[in-house]
């Protein structure tokens, strides 16, 4: 039914991808669901309607691999030719999972990217050792704080921003709500934040950093941007799951801006809730986080309020680290609920490459922030 | 421990969501879970952290209703002050859901605004009514086809359309896997397809339109949708799982583009595929898809390659239509791999203000493009 009209000429360079597919009595069936996921993410026809000819063979996804994990679950590689997302990342998504996203017993397990869309994509820009590197903290876990609740003043955000600061927390940020409210409006607080935790850092002789959530409308987003940089904030917390991931890759990518970034969590939770689709921990707390550019990544660590396992933390922890071309690795954020009395374990399990985020922990403690903020540092620093 | 300055005058508007919450021994449990989320969704502080005063009564979210739905699942309505989302799009994302949706068991089934929140949010330009009227089409189901495969180059894509508008479909699209790869690259693939539509509507005197896919790079996004805007293309086909729900949001409100737009459900799977959790398919393909500015939502029916029921479909074809505020109702796109011979059943099912979406259905038959598209108008004019 196609003329088959000679292709440009093709790469042959690929990506692959690693696919988990449950529900399926044997090797046959698994075959012939990988079979049609290779088609589903390409070309987008049954086999029967595709000609033999170069589409078939070049553009539509190849079963590399195919084996069973368990009973009825197997796990299946297959690869992409890059001209298939054509250099950019929205494609790039839409290769992975866009439509198969939509079926279920499909898991995303792991990327594997070519040496030349490491180029293309250019990952996180600081990374572990760049982040140490601007807040001089060589060996211990950083600390992360975040500013709340919503419905404070600007003025008193920046004041418990100065309190963190004073108390040793190098991550001062913004909590994820925060974004133009009429209770503190995103201009006011972002210059009270920057002037308070520098007035905090010429007191402590630290360099601790205020980051300013930016998961903002599309319309103010880089005027917002631009405003943050000048005004001095250390980096930026942005919410993917908000505002695209696609946007969050372009801030990472934008050299005017060139600040660390963390990535929140926000509405990606139905990503990795559902064990038998969706995307692994791994893939989008690791793989895409460093893909979209992210210095560290944010999730509800075991031990808080959420429900991810040890198990899917650790993933996540080892998304951030695995060797992955050039890109640098990067900080694993544990958040989500973290208690002061959970913190040794915690580092115990991370290592001390790790942010420890801790919200209403500080706050719990029954001394002012100052010294709730002293007292996690000491406990890190030991 | 808060300071309880003044809080600026809240303006008593609330928007409220219904959540459904599963695996719950009883109704105080269920109350406890309820005030969590309240909680979880603005201040993110537990309850014993928050000091009496205006930010526990003004801003955390409001338990308005509960009641027992099943053994062990309780419906909830939750209301929140409209300056938790400061009139910001992502935001009001993240009031809705952002952190709950990463809580296993809660899962959004429908969402409520004021008034003041539908001139915040434009909704959708042209709706059921003005697609119509664009096309001149009065009374019967409106077709359409996707350009497909990825490999053809852009004068075989253009052919496609033209015949396809010569056999009588409305909207052709290209499939949403259609970017800027090397084989039709953007321009020459939306210049050529606009010509081929134009040239076979002034044969057959009807106004089929071309909808060009951009999921595009944030970079070059807006440069390409005035580019395509130019060359006279009917509309744009978005995957907001792509680009960002934002991203579409500012598309459809962008007056100096104003043409329709149809949603695409590329990698939005995860959020509506576990029954426990996510999103329900009434409010994401619905409400979410009008609130971002959708025309038509696109999904796979049943009676297709993909597995939502026939009571899923139903939901989403609901939340097209239901009266939202001055929303317009749009169209529910029917589609996802379905073949000629479900046509007669679709379309009682889902009524004549429905899409359809035939892909490979109309390369399937043993005819040309153009007879295939004349047997599919024959059946649905009929």
């Amino acid at each position: 039914m196609y003329r088959s009209l000679p292709l440009l000429a093709m790469s042959g360079k690929r990506f692959s991808v690693a696919y988990r597919l449950h529900g399926l009595p044997g090797p046959r069936e698994a075959r012939t669901r990988a079979h049609e996921i290779a088609l589903e993410q390409t070309v987008e026809l049954s086999d029967d309607l595709l000609e033999p000819g170069l589409i078939r063979h070049q553009v539509v996804g190849r079963v590399e691999a195919l084996e069973a994990a368990s009973i009825g679950v197997f796990d299946v590689v297959i690869s992409y030719p890059i001209e298939a997302m054509g250099g950019e990342f929205p494609q790039f998504l839409n290769v992975l999972f866009g439509n198969s996203s939509i079926k279920p017993d499909i898991r995303v397990e792991y990327v594997a990217l070519p040496e030349c869309l490491f180029s293309c994509f250019k990952g996180p820009r600081f990374g572990v050792q760049g982040l140490r590197d601007r807040l001089q903290v060589k060996n211990r876990p950083l600390l992360c704080a975040a500013l709340k609740p919503m419905g404070l003043s600007a003025e008193e955000l920046a004041e418990r921003a100065f309190q963190f600061a004073l108390g040793g927390i190098d991550l001062i940020k913004d909590d994820h709500g925060l974004a133009d409210q009429p209770f503190a409006r995103f201009e006011d607080r972002i210059s009270r934040c920057v002037e308070a935790v520098e007035k905090a850092n010429r007191q402590t002789g630290r360099r601790a950093m205020y980051l300013a959530n930016v998961s903002l409308p599309i319309a103010t987003l880089w005027e917002r941007l631009r405003f943050a940089k000048r005004a001095g904030v250390g980096g930026f917390l942005v919410s993917p799951g908000l505002i695209g991931l696609e946007t969050m890759r372009q801030i990472a990518h934008d050299d005017s801006l060139g600040l660390p970034l963390l990535m929140h969590p926000a509405l990606l939770g139905p990503y990795v809730l559902g064990a038998r689709q969706g995307l692994s921990h791994y893939v989008l707390f690791g793989q895409l986080a460093r893909l979209i550019g992210a210095d560290g990544s944010i999730f509800p660590s075991y031990g808080g309020r959420f429900s991810f396992t040890q198990e899917e933390c650790g993933q996540i922890a080892r998304g951030c680290r695995d060797p992955m071309g050039p890109f640098r690795p990067i900080f694993p954020v544990a958040g989500g609920g973290l208690g002061l009395n959970n913190i040794p374990d915690i580092v115990r399990f991370y290592g001390r490459d790790t942010i420890l985020l801790v919200g209403g922990g500080l706050y719990r403690q029954q001394t002012d922030l100052i010294s709730s903020a002293r007292y996690l540092h000491e406990l890190v620093s030991a």
